[in-house]
Protein backbone atom coordinates (compact mmCIF):
# COMPACT_ATOMS: atom_id res chain seq x y z
CA UNK A 1 0.00 0.00 0.00
CA UNK A 2 1.27 3.30 -0.98
CA UNK A 3 -0.17 7.14 -0.46
CA UNK A 4 -0.69 9.80 -2.23
CA UNK A 5 1.22 12.75 -2.63
CA UNK A 6 -1.02 14.94 -0.21
CA UNK A 7 -4.47 14.58 1.77
CA UNK A 8 -4.71 11.80 4.00
CA UNK A 9 -6.39 9.77 1.76
CA UNK A 10 -4.48 6.23 1.11
CA UNK A 11 -4.68 4.86 -2.78
CA UNK A 12 -2.14 3.43 -4.82
CA UNK A 13 0.67 5.50 -6.11
CA UNK A 14 2.61 4.48 -9.38
CA UNK A 15 6.41 4.40 -8.52
CA UNK A 16 7.56 6.89 -11.22
CA UNK A 17 9.16 10.18 -10.15
CA UNK A 18 7.19 12.34 -11.34
CA UNK A 19 4.57 11.01 -8.96
CA UNK A 20 6.71 12.23 -5.97
CA UNK A 21 8.18 15.39 -4.55
CA UNK A 22 11.51 16.24 -5.08
CA UNK A 23 13.99 18.39 -3.32
CA UNK A 24 12.28 21.26 -5.61
CA UNK A 25 8.92 20.21 -3.81
CA UNK A 26 8.27 24.14 -1.70
CA UNK A 27 6.96 21.31 1.30
CA UNK A 28 9.99 19.14 0.95
CA UNK A 29 11.93 22.78 1.02
CA UNK A 30 10.00 24.08 3.96
CA UNK A 31 11.03 20.65 6.04
CA UNK A 32 14.13 20.69 4.64
CA UNK A 33 15.18 24.03 6.93
CA UNK A 34 13.98 22.69 9.49
CA UNK A 35 17.60 20.70 9.86
CA UNK A 36 18.43 24.61 10.72
CA UNK A 37 17.75 25.61 14.84
CA UNK A 38 16.35 29.07 13.53
CA UNK A 39 13.75 27.48 11.51
CA UNK A 40 12.83 25.23 13.95
CA UNK A 41 12.58 27.75 17.02
CA UNK A 42 10.12 29.90 14.40
CA UNK A 43 8.21 27.52 13.02
CA UNK A 44 7.86 25.20 16.45
CA UNK A 45 8.55 22.16 14.15
CA UNK A 46 11.39 19.86 13.70
CA UNK A 47 12.11 16.48 12.28
CA UNK A 48 12.04 12.97 13.02
CA UNK A 49 13.31 10.15 10.91
CA UNK A 50 12.99 6.36 11.03
CA UNK A 51 10.46 4.18 11.47
CA UNK A 52 10.95 3.75 15.05
CA UNK A 53 10.93 7.61 15.87
CA UNK A 54 7.86 8.05 13.28
CA UNK A 55 6.11 4.90 15.18
CA UNK A 56 6.76 7.20 18.54
CA UNK A 57 5.69 10.43 17.38
CA UNK A 58 2.76 9.27 15.94
CA UNK A 59 1.97 7.53 19.33
CA UNK A 60 1.43 11.06 20.92
CA UNK A 61 -1.95 12.64 19.47
CA UNK A 62 -1.60 15.96 17.79
CA UNK A 63 2.43 16.31 17.12
CA UNK A 64 3.45 14.73 13.50
CA UNK A 65 2.15 17.63 11.25
CA UNK A 66 3.13 15.82 8.24
CA UNK A 67 4.56 12.20 6.72
CA UNK A 68 7.06 11.68 3.67
CA UNK A 69 8.24 8.50 2.56
CA UNK A 70 10.02 6.74 -0.35
CA UNK A 71 7.22 4.23 -1.68
CA UNK A 72 9.23 1.22 -0.89
CA UNK A 73 9.31 1.98 3.16
CA UNK A 74 5.54 3.69 2.56
CA UNK A 75 4.62 -0.12 1.62
CA UNK A 76 6.89 -1.37 3.99
CA UNK A 77 5.15 0.90 7.15
CA UNK A 78 2.20 0.71 5.81
CA UNK A 79 0.24 0.60 9.06
CA UNK A 80 2.62 3.92 9.97
CA UNK A 81 1.16 5.59 7.04
CA UNK A 82 -2.15 4.33 7.58
CA UNK A 83 -2.39 5.63 10.99
CA UNK A 84 -0.94 9.07 9.77
CA UNK A 85 -3.36 9.50 6.99
CA UNK A 86 -6.16 8.54 9.55
CA UNK A 87 -5.27 11.11 11.66
CA UNK A 88 -5.74 13.31 8.47
CA UNK A 89 -1.89 14.33 8.38
CA UNK A 90 -0.56 14.60 4.52
CA UNK A 91 1.51 11.70 3.82
CA UNK A 92 4.04 12.10 1.01
CA UNK A 93 5.76 9.67 -1.66
CA UNK A 94 9.22 11.41 -2.15
CA UNK A 95 12.37 10.43 -4.01
CA UNK A 96 15.67 8.92 -2.84
CA UNK A 97 17.57 12.26 -3.28
CA UNK A 98 14.46 14.29 -1.58
CA UNK A 99 14.56 11.69 1.53
CA UNK A 100 17.99 12.21 1.73
CA UNK A 101 17.75 15.81 1.84
CA UNK A 102 15.65 15.77 4.77
CA UNK A 103 17.48 13.24 6.82
CA UNK A 104 21.04 13.25 8.55
CA UNK A 105 21.83 9.11 8.96
CA UNK A 106 23.23 6.58 6.43
CA UNK A 107 20.49 4.23 6.99
CA UNK A 108 17.10 6.29 7.64
CA UNK A 109 14.76 3.53 5.92
CA UNK A 110 12.75 5.90 4.28
CA UNK A 111 10.41 7.42 6.93
CA UNK A 112 10.92 11.28 7.91
CA UNK A 113 7.88 13.00 9.74
CA UNK A 114 7.61 16.80 10.18
CA UNK A 115 6.24 17.21 13.84
CA UNK A 116 5.37 19.95 16.09
CA UNK A 117 7.03 20.83 19.32
CA UNK A 118 5.76 19.27 22.29
CA UNK A 119 7.81 20.51 25.32
CA UNK A 120 5.33 21.71 28.29
CA UNK A 121 5.82 24.27 30.90
CA UNK A 122 7.68 23.55 33.98
CA UNK A 123 4.54 24.20 35.83
CA UNK A 124 2.75 21.92 33.79
CA UNK A 125 5.42 19.35 34.34
CA UNK A 126 5.19 19.60 37.98
CA UNK A 127 1.52 19.18 38.09
CA UNK A 128 2.27 15.62 37.47
CA UNK A 129 3.98 15.23 40.54
CA UNK A 130 6.83 13.42 38.89
CA UNK A 131 8.96 11.85 41.25
CA UNK A 132 12.06 11.66 39.27
CA UNK A 133 13.32 14.88 37.46
CA UNK A 134 16.54 15.13 35.12
CA UNK A 135 17.95 18.69 34.28
CA UNK A 136 20.55 19.59 31.70
CA UNK A 137 22.54 22.43 32.48
CA UNK A 138 24.98 23.49 29.82
CA UNK A 139 24.94 19.95 27.89
CA UNK A 140 26.26 21.03 24.87
CA UNK A 141 26.45 17.55 22.64
CA UNK A 142 23.23 16.85 21.09
CA UNK A 143 23.67 12.97 21.13
CA UNK A 144 24.69 13.40 25.12
CA UNK A 145 21.39 14.89 25.35
CA UNK A 146 19.71 12.43 23.58
CA UNK A 147 21.71 9.72 25.23
CA UNK A 148 20.37 11.52 28.59
CA UNK A 149 17.00 11.87 27.84
CA UNK A 150 16.66 8.33 26.84
CA UNK A 151 18.53 6.93 30.40
CA UNK A 152 16.00 9.19 31.65
CA UNK A 153 12.88 7.64 30.93
CA UNK A 154 14.46 4.51 31.45
CA UNK A 155 14.92 5.61 35.25
CA UNK A 156 11.36 6.30 35.11
CA UNK A 157 11.95 10.42 35.09
CA UNK A 158 8.41 11.99 34.34
CA UNK A 159 10.42 15.25 33.16
CA UNK A 160 13.72 16.35 31.68
CA UNK A 161 14.68 19.92 31.21
CA UNK A 162 16.79 21.45 28.87
CA UNK A 163 17.35 24.50 30.67
CA UNK A 164 19.86 27.63 29.95
CA UNK A 165 22.67 27.12 27.69
CA UNK A 166 21.80 22.97 26.73
CA UNK A 167 21.43 21.90 22.92
CA UNK A 168 18.26 21.91 21.51
CA UNK A 169 16.05 19.24 21.82
CA UNK A 170 14.80 18.87 18.55
CA UNK A 171 18.19 19.06 17.36
CA UNK A 172 18.53 15.86 14.43
CA UNK A 173 20.89 13.98 16.11
CA UNK A 174 19.76 14.41 20.20
CA UNK A 175 16.21 13.14 18.12
CA UNK A 176 17.78 9.99 17.04
CA UNK A 177 20.04 9.52 20.32
CA UNK A 178 17.14 9.91 22.52
CA UNK A 179 15.79 6.90 20.91
CA UNK A 180 12.15 7.99 20.63
CA UNK A 181 12.39 8.63 24.87
CA UNK A 182 11.23 12.21 23.42
CA UNK A 183 7.70 11.85 22.62
CA UNK A 184 7.61 9.30 26.00
CA UNK A 185 8.72 12.31 28.93
CA UNK A 186 7.65 15.91 29.61
CA UNK A 187 10.46 17.84 27.95
CA UNK A 188 11.11 21.14 29.18
CA UNK A 189 12.85 23.93 27.71
CA UNK A 190 13.91 26.80 30.33
CA UNK A 191 15.62 30.13 30.62
CA UNK A 192 17.74 30.38 34.07
CA UNK A 193 18.88 26.87 35.61
CA UNK A 194 19.04 28.77 39.25
CA UNK A 195 15.30 29.78 38.33
CA UNK A 196 14.81 25.88 37.81
CA UNK A 197 16.60 25.19 40.80
CA UNK A 198 14.10 27.21 42.92
CA UNK A 199 10.64 25.82 41.33
CA UNK A 200 11.92 22.60 41.86
CA UNK A 201 12.80 23.14 45.52
CA UNK A 202 9.03 25.02 45.80
CA UNK A 203 7.54 22.00 44.54
CA UNK A 204 9.06 19.57 46.99
CA UNK A 205 12.29 17.79 44.84
CA UNK A 206 15.28 17.56 46.68
CA UNK A 207 17.92 18.71 43.82
CA UNK A 208 20.95 16.82 43.86
CA UNK A 209 24.11 18.24 41.93
CA UNK A 210 25.95 15.93 39.95
CA UNK A 211 29.31 16.89 40.33
CA UNK A 212 32.78 15.43 40.41
CA UNK A 213 33.90 17.30 43.07
CA UNK A 214 30.72 16.93 45.05
CA UNK A 215 31.20 16.69 49.47
CA UNK A 216 28.39 13.91 49.35
CA UNK A 217 29.79 9.84 47.84
CA UNK A 218 26.68 8.86 45.91
CA UNK A 219 26.65 5.19 48.00
CA UNK A 220 26.42 6.80 50.88
CA UNK A 221 23.50 8.92 50.22
CA UNK A 222 21.95 6.20 49.19
CA UNK A 223 22.90 3.81 51.93
CA UNK A 224 20.96 6.86 54.11
CA UNK A 225 17.75 6.65 52.52
CA UNK A 226 18.85 10.11 50.88
CA UNK A 227 17.07 9.20 47.71
CA UNK A 228 14.00 7.80 48.59
CA UNK A 229 12.04 10.80 48.31
CA UNK A 230 10.95 12.34 44.54
CA UNK A 231 14.29 14.12 43.51
CA UNK A 232 15.80 16.43 40.57
CA UNK A 233 19.02 15.57 39.42
CA UNK A 234 21.29 18.12 38.13
CA UNK A 235 24.23 17.31 35.27
CA UNK A 236 26.27 20.41 33.52
CA UNK A 237 28.11 20.59 30.67
CA UNK A 238 30.61 18.25 29.66
CA UNK A 239 33.55 20.07 29.88
CA UNK A 240 33.05 22.34 32.66
CA UNK A 241 30.32 20.41 34.81
CA UNK A 242 28.02 22.73 36.97
CA UNK A 243 28.53 26.58 37.39
CA UNK A 244 29.62 26.65 40.84
CA UNK A 245 26.32 28.72 41.76
CA UNK A 246 23.63 26.47 40.21
CA UNK A 247 25.59 23.59 42.00
CA UNK A 248 25.56 24.91 45.42
CA UNK A 249 21.71 25.94 44.88
CA UNK A 250 20.94 22.17 45.80
CA UNK A 251 20.54 20.58 48.48
CA UNK A 252 23.66 18.50 47.94
CA UNK A 253 26.65 18.02 45.27
CA UNK A 254 26.71 14.33 44.89
CA UNK A 255 29.71 12.51 43.06
CA UNK A 256 30.04 8.88 41.69
CA UNK A 257 33.16 7.19 43.77
CA UNK A 258 35.55 6.28 41.80
CA UNK A 259 36.94 2.62 42.40
CA UNK A 260 40.02 2.65 40.13
CA UNK A 261 41.69 5.27 38.49
CA UNK A 262 40.03 6.97 35.96
CA UNK A 263 39.84 10.57 36.33
CA UNK A 264 35.79 10.65 35.92
CA UNK A 265 33.11 9.45 34.25
CA UNK A 266 31.58 10.76 31.13
CA UNK A 267 28.54 12.75 31.44
CA UNK A 268 26.04 10.22 30.17
CA UNK A 269 27.47 7.17 31.87
CA UNK A 270 27.54 9.63 35.19
CA UNK A 271 24.29 10.20 34.39
CA UNK A 272 23.13 6.65 34.18
CA UNK A 273 24.56 5.79 37.76
CA UNK A 274 23.08 8.83 39.31
CA UNK A 275 19.64 8.02 37.78
CA UNK A 276 19.40 4.37 38.37
CA UNK A 277 20.73 5.06 41.55
CA UNK A 278 17.41 7.07 42.31
CA UNK A 279 15.14 4.73 40.57
CA UNK A 280 16.64 1.80 42.71
CA UNK A 281 16.15 3.82 45.89
CA UNK A 282 12.02 5.45 44.87
CA UNK A 283 11.69 1.45 43.36
CA UNK A 284 12.20 0.02 46.93
CA UNK A 285 10.27 2.34 48.74
CA UNK A 286 7.19 1.62 46.24
CA UNK A 287 7.45 -1.85 47.18
CA UNK A 288 7.74 -1.45 51.55
CA UNK A 289 4.68 -1.95 53.07
CA UNK A 290 3.73 1.56 54.69
CA UNK B 1 62.03 24.07 26.41
CA UNK B 2 62.12 22.23 23.14
CA UNK B 3 63.57 19.51 22.13
CA UNK B 4 65.75 17.99 19.35
CA UNK B 5 64.25 16.43 16.22
CA UNK B 6 65.57 13.23 17.56
CA UNK B 7 67.09 11.59 20.16
CA UNK B 8 66.24 11.89 23.84
CA UNK B 9 68.70 14.97 24.75
CA UNK B 10 66.80 18.39 25.17
CA UNK B 11 68.26 21.11 23.38
CA UNK B 12 66.51 24.74 22.33
CA UNK B 13 65.50 24.12 18.55
CA UNK B 14 64.92 27.33 16.78
CA UNK B 15 61.28 27.63 15.35
CA UNK B 16 61.75 27.37 11.70
CA UNK B 17 60.27 24.89 9.71
CA UNK B 18 63.43 23.75 8.66
CA UNK B 19 64.19 22.10 11.22
CA UNK B 20 60.99 20.26 12.36
CA UNK B 21 59.61 16.85 10.59
CA UNK B 22 57.24 17.21 8.12
CA UNK B 23 54.56 14.92 6.45
CA UNK B 24 57.46 13.61 4.32
CA UNK B 25 59.97 12.88 7.65
CA UNK B 26 59.93 8.79 7.22
CA UNK B 27 59.14 8.18 10.65
CA UNK B 28 56.12 10.84 10.43
CA UNK B 29 55.37 8.68 7.11
CA UNK B 30 55.46 5.45 9.40
CA UNK B 31 54.19 6.76 12.14
CA UNK B 32 50.89 8.17 9.80
CA UNK B 33 50.10 4.46 8.93
CA UNK B 34 48.85 3.66 12.39
CA UNK B 35 45.80 5.30 11.62
CA UNK B 36 45.04 1.93 9.89
CA UNK B 37 44.90 -1.22 12.10
CA UNK B 38 46.51 -3.53 9.63
CA UNK B 39 49.70 -1.34 10.43
CA UNK B 40 49.01 -1.51 14.12
CA UNK B 41 48.53 -4.93 14.10
CA UNK B 42 52.22 -5.51 12.40
CA UNK B 43 53.79 -3.21 14.15
CA UNK B 44 52.45 -3.57 17.24
CA UNK B 45 52.10 0.17 17.79
CA UNK B 46 49.37 2.83 17.92
CA UNK B 47 48.77 6.55 18.57
CA UNK B 48 48.27 8.05 21.36
CA UNK B 49 46.77 12.40 20.90
CA UNK B 50 46.93 14.75 23.10
CA UNK B 51 48.88 15.58 26.54
CA UNK B 52 46.28 13.89 29.16
CA UNK B 53 46.77 10.77 26.77
CA UNK B 54 50.54 11.01 26.69
CA UNK B 55 50.84 11.71 30.02
CA UNK B 56 48.92 8.83 30.97
CA UNK B 57 51.13 6.70 28.27
CA UNK B 58 54.28 7.87 29.98
CA UNK B 59 52.85 6.65 33.35
CA UNK B 60 53.38 2.83 32.14
CA UNK B 61 57.17 2.36 31.54
CA UNK B 62 57.90 0.97 28.08
CA UNK B 63 54.77 2.06 26.55
CA UNK B 64 55.91 5.21 24.76
CA UNK B 65 57.75 4.49 21.31
CA UNK B 66 58.50 7.76 20.71
CA UNK B 67 56.74 11.49 20.95
CA UNK B 68 55.63 13.87 18.35
CA UNK B 69 55.19 17.55 19.41
CA UNK B 70 54.49 21.29 17.53
CA UNK B 71 57.51 23.29 19.18
CA UNK B 72 54.81 25.60 20.55
CA UNK B 73 53.35 22.47 22.34
CA UNK B 74 56.84 20.59 23.47
CA UNK B 75 57.34 24.08 25.41
CA UNK B 76 54.02 24.17 27.17
CA UNK B 77 54.41 20.42 28.06
CA UNK B 78 57.84 20.66 28.55
CA UNK B 79 57.58 18.23 31.53
CA UNK B 80 55.88 15.20 29.26
CA UNK B 81 58.91 15.74 26.79
CA UNK B 82 61.52 15.92 29.64
CA UNK B 83 59.61 12.72 31.09
CA UNK B 84 59.69 10.69 27.46
CA UNK B 85 63.67 12.01 26.76
CA UNK B 86 64.81 11.08 30.00
CA UNK B 87 63.98 7.65 29.02
CA UNK B 88 65.29 7.90 26.42
CA UNK B 89 62.83 8.23 23.57
CA UNK B 90 62.84 10.50 20.61
CA UNK B 91 60.91 13.72 21.15
CA UNK B 92 60.81 15.26 17.76
CA UNK B 93 58.96 18.68 16.44
CA UNK B 94 56.68 18.50 13.82
CA UNK B 95 54.92 21.14 11.77
CA UNK B 96 51.26 21.73 12.05
CA UNK B 97 50.91 20.12 9.00
CA UNK B 98 52.54 16.87 10.02
CA UNK B 99 50.71 16.94 13.44
CA UNK B 100 47.44 17.27 11.42
CA UNK B 101 48.50 14.24 9.63
CA UNK B 102 48.86 12.32 12.84
CA UNK B 103 45.79 13.03 14.82
CA UNK B 104 42.23 12.51 14.26
CA UNK B 105 40.72 15.73 16.35
CA UNK B 106 40.27 19.49 15.86
CA UNK B 107 41.79 20.25 19.20
CA UNK B 108 44.98 18.00 19.66
CA UNK B 109 47.03 20.26 21.59
CA UNK B 110 49.86 19.76 19.95
CA UNK B 111 51.30 16.25 21.14
CA UNK B 112 50.85 12.38 19.87
CA UNK B 113 52.90 9.88 20.56
CA UNK B 114 53.98 6.39 19.21
CA UNK B 115 52.93 3.61 22.01
CA UNK B 116 53.53 -0.03 22.03
CA UNK B 117 50.40 -2.18 22.07
CA UNK B 118 50.61 -2.87 25.81
CA UNK B 119 47.16 -5.97 26.00
CA UNK B 120 48.29 -8.79 28.25
CA UNK B 121 47.20 -12.24 28.32
CA UNK B 122 43.85 -13.57 29.61
CA UNK B 123 46.01 -15.95 31.94
CA UNK B 124 48.09 -12.79 33.27
CA UNK B 125 45.20 -10.76 34.16
CA UNK B 126 43.47 -13.25 35.83
CA UNK B 127 46.95 -13.86 37.90
CA UNK B 128 46.09 -10.52 39.37
CA UNK B 129 42.57 -11.76 41.00
CA UNK B 130 40.42 -8.78 39.78
CA UNK B 131 37.37 -9.06 41.34
CA UNK B 132 35.42 -6.94 38.46
CA UNK B 133 36.18 -7.74 34.52
CA UNK B 134 34.39 -6.54 31.52
CA UNK B 135 34.25 -8.82 28.28
CA UNK B 136 33.26 -6.87 25.44
CA UNK B 137 31.50 -8.90 23.09
CA UNK B 138 31.50 -7.54 19.77
CA UNK B 139 30.98 -3.75 20.73
CA UNK B 140 31.75 -2.16 17.07
CA UNK B 141 31.65 1.47 17.63
CA UNK B 142 35.05 2.78 18.99
CA UNK B 143 33.73 5.25 20.77
CA UNK B 144 31.40 3.15 23.16
CA UNK B 145 33.76 0.65 23.44
CA UNK B 146 36.43 3.51 24.62
CA UNK B 147 33.52 4.79 27.13
CA UNK B 148 33.46 1.24 28.59
CA UNK B 149 36.77 0.75 29.09
CA UNK B 150 36.43 4.28 30.90
CA UNK B 151 33.83 3.42 32.91
CA UNK B 152 34.82 -0.14 34.15
CA UNK B 153 37.99 1.68 35.18
CA UNK B 154 35.99 4.25 36.97
CA UNK B 155 34.43 1.48 38.40
CA UNK B 156 36.89 -0.73 39.79
CA UNK B 157 37.56 -3.24 37.15
CA UNK B 158 40.78 -4.88 37.34
CA UNK B 159 40.57 -6.06 33.33
CA UNK B 160 38.92 -5.27 30.09
CA UNK B 161 38.55 -8.23 27.76
CA UNK B 162 37.95 -7.22 23.99
CA UNK B 163 36.61 -10.32 22.35
CA UNK B 164 35.67 -11.95 19.04
CA UNK B 165 34.80 -9.20 16.81
CA UNK B 166 34.69 -5.87 19.02
CA UNK B 167 36.78 -3.45 17.83
CA UNK B 168 40.59 -2.80 18.19
CA UNK B 169 41.21 -0.92 21.39
CA UNK B 170 44.13 0.59 19.59
CA UNK B 171 41.36 2.32 17.61
CA UNK B 172 42.46 6.77 17.60
CA UNK B 173 38.69 6.74 18.38
CA UNK B 174 38.94 3.85 21.07
CA UNK B 175 42.19 5.57 22.90
CA UNK B 176 40.12 9.13 22.78
CA UNK B 177 37.11 7.98 24.72
CA UNK B 178 38.64 5.96 27.15
CA UNK B 179 40.41 9.11 28.49
CA UNK B 180 43.60 7.48 29.52
CA UNK B 181 41.98 3.95 30.79
CA UNK B 182 43.41 2.36 28.56
CA UNK B 183 46.37 2.97 29.88
CA UNK B 184 45.39 2.32 33.80
CA UNK B 185 43.47 -1.38 33.57
CA UNK B 186 44.77 -4.77 31.78
CA UNK B 187 43.44 -5.04 28.50
CA UNK B 188 43.24 -8.10 26.74
CA UNK B 189 42.40 -9.18 23.35
CA UNK B 190 41.07 -12.73 22.79
CA UNK B 191 39.45 -14.44 20.21
CA UNK B 192 36.11 -16.57 20.67
CA UNK B 193 34.13 -15.00 23.29
CA UNK B 194 33.03 -18.84 24.51
CA UNK B 195 36.34 -19.80 25.97
CA UNK B 196 36.76 -16.39 27.50
CA UNK B 197 34.24 -17.28 29.70
CA UNK B 198 35.22 -20.84 30.41
CA UNK B 199 38.61 -19.64 30.98
CA UNK B 200 36.73 -16.97 33.61
CA UNK B 201 34.68 -19.20 35.54
CA UNK B 202 37.32 -21.80 35.73
CA UNK B 203 39.03 -18.79 37.68
CA UNK B 204 35.99 -18.23 39.87
CA UNK B 205 34.50 -15.71 38.81
CA UNK B 206 30.26 -15.96 39.03
CA UNK B 207 29.87 -14.45 35.38
CA UNK B 208 27.01 -12.14 34.14
CA UNK B 209 25.24 -11.56 30.91
CA UNK B 210 23.75 -8.03 30.67
CA UNK B 211 20.71 -8.27 28.25
CA UNK B 212 17.76 -6.64 27.85
CA UNK B 213 15.84 -9.77 27.62
CA UNK B 214 17.38 -11.38 30.69
CA UNK B 215 15.70 -13.31 33.67
CA UNK B 216 17.36 -11.70 36.66
CA UNK B 217 16.37 -7.89 37.50
CA UNK B 218 19.25 -6.34 38.48
CA UNK B 219 17.77 -4.95 41.39
CA UNK B 220 16.57 -8.67 42.33
CA UNK B 221 19.95 -9.83 41.79
CA UNK B 222 21.62 -7.24 44.07
CA UNK B 223 19.25 -7.77 46.58
CA UNK B 224 20.25 -11.14 46.55
CA UNK B 225 24.27 -10.89 47.35
CA UNK B 226 24.44 -11.66 43.86
CA UNK B 227 26.63 -9.11 43.00
CA UNK B 228 29.04 -9.82 45.86
CA UNK B 229 31.16 -11.86 44.37
CA UNK B 230 34.17 -11.50 42.09
CA UNK B 231 32.14 -11.14 38.67
CA UNK B 232 32.73 -10.90 35.19
CA UNK B 233 30.22 -8.91 32.59
CA UNK B 234 29.97 -9.69 29.20
CA UNK B 235 28.22 -6.93 26.79
CA UNK B 236 27.27 -7.42 23.00
CA UNK B 237 26.74 -5.61 20.21
CA UNK B 238 24.67 -2.41 20.15
CA UNK B 239 22.81 -3.76 17.71
CA UNK B 240 22.00 -7.39 18.80
CA UNK B 241 23.31 -8.04 21.83
CA UNK B 242 24.84 -11.06 22.83
CA UNK B 243 24.44 -14.48 20.86
CA UNK B 244 22.17 -16.77 22.72
CA UNK B 245 24.62 -19.63 22.96
CA UNK B 246 27.38 -17.04 24.68
CA UNK B 247 24.81 -15.51 27.24
CA UNK B 248 23.41 -18.82 27.88
CA UNK B 249 26.81 -20.03 28.62
CA UNK B 250 26.79 -17.40 31.40
CA UNK B 251 25.74 -17.73 35.44
CA UNK B 252 22.63 -15.48 34.43
CA UNK B 253 21.17 -13.11 31.68
CA UNK B 254 20.81 -10.06 33.82
CA UNK B 255 18.57 -7.02 32.48
CA UNK B 256 18.84 -3.15 33.79
CA UNK B 257 14.59 -2.50 34.82
CA UNK B 258 12.84 -0.25 32.70
CA UNK B 259 10.98 1.93 34.48
CA UNK B 260 9.55 4.36 32.34
CA UNK B 261 8.34 3.64 28.70
CA UNK B 262 12.44 3.55 26.95
CA UNK B 263 12.37 0.60 24.96
CA UNK B 264 16.08 -0.14 26.23
CA UNK B 265 19.04 1.70 27.12
CA UNK B 266 21.99 2.17 25.28
CA UNK B 267 25.34 0.12 25.54
CA UNK B 268 27.70 2.48 27.40
CA UNK B 269 24.56 3.39 29.99
CA UNK B 270 23.86 -0.11 30.61
CA UNK B 271 27.17 -1.06 31.03
CA UNK B 272 27.27 1.91 33.56
CA UNK B 273 24.21 0.79 35.41
CA UNK B 274 25.69 -3.05 35.51
CA UNK B 275 29.10 -2.30 36.85
CA UNK B 276 28.57 0.54 39.26
CA UNK B 277 25.93 -1.90 41.08
CA UNK B 278 28.85 -4.28 41.06
CA UNK B 279 31.50 -1.63 42.33
CA UNK B 280 28.87 -0.88 45.29
CA UNK B 281 28.07 -4.87 46.24
CA UNK B 282 31.49 -5.41 46.36
CA UNK B 283 32.52 -2.17 48.23
CA UNK B 284 29.89 -2.89 50.89
CA UNK B 285 31.14 -6.58 51.28
CA UNK B 286 34.67 -4.59 51.52
CA UNK B 287 33.50 -2.99 54.12
CA UNK B 288 31.73 -5.05 56.19
CA UNK B 289 33.76 -6.52 59.06
CA UNK B 290 33.76 -10.56 58.49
Amino acid sequence: MTARPSGGRLAPVPDRDDTLFTTRTPRVVAARRLHRRRDRDTTGRFLAEGPQAVREALAVPGVVAELFGTPAALDRYADLAATAARAGMPVSPLTDEALAALTETVAPQGLVAVCHHLDVSLAAALDRAPRLVTVLAGIRDPGNAGTVLRTADAAGAGAVVFAGETVDPYNGKSVRSSAGSLFHVDVVRAGDPAEVVTTLRAAGLTVLAASGYGETDLDDLADAGGLATPTAWLFGSEAHGLPAELADAADARVRVPLHGRAESLNLAAAAAVCLYASARALRARRTTPS
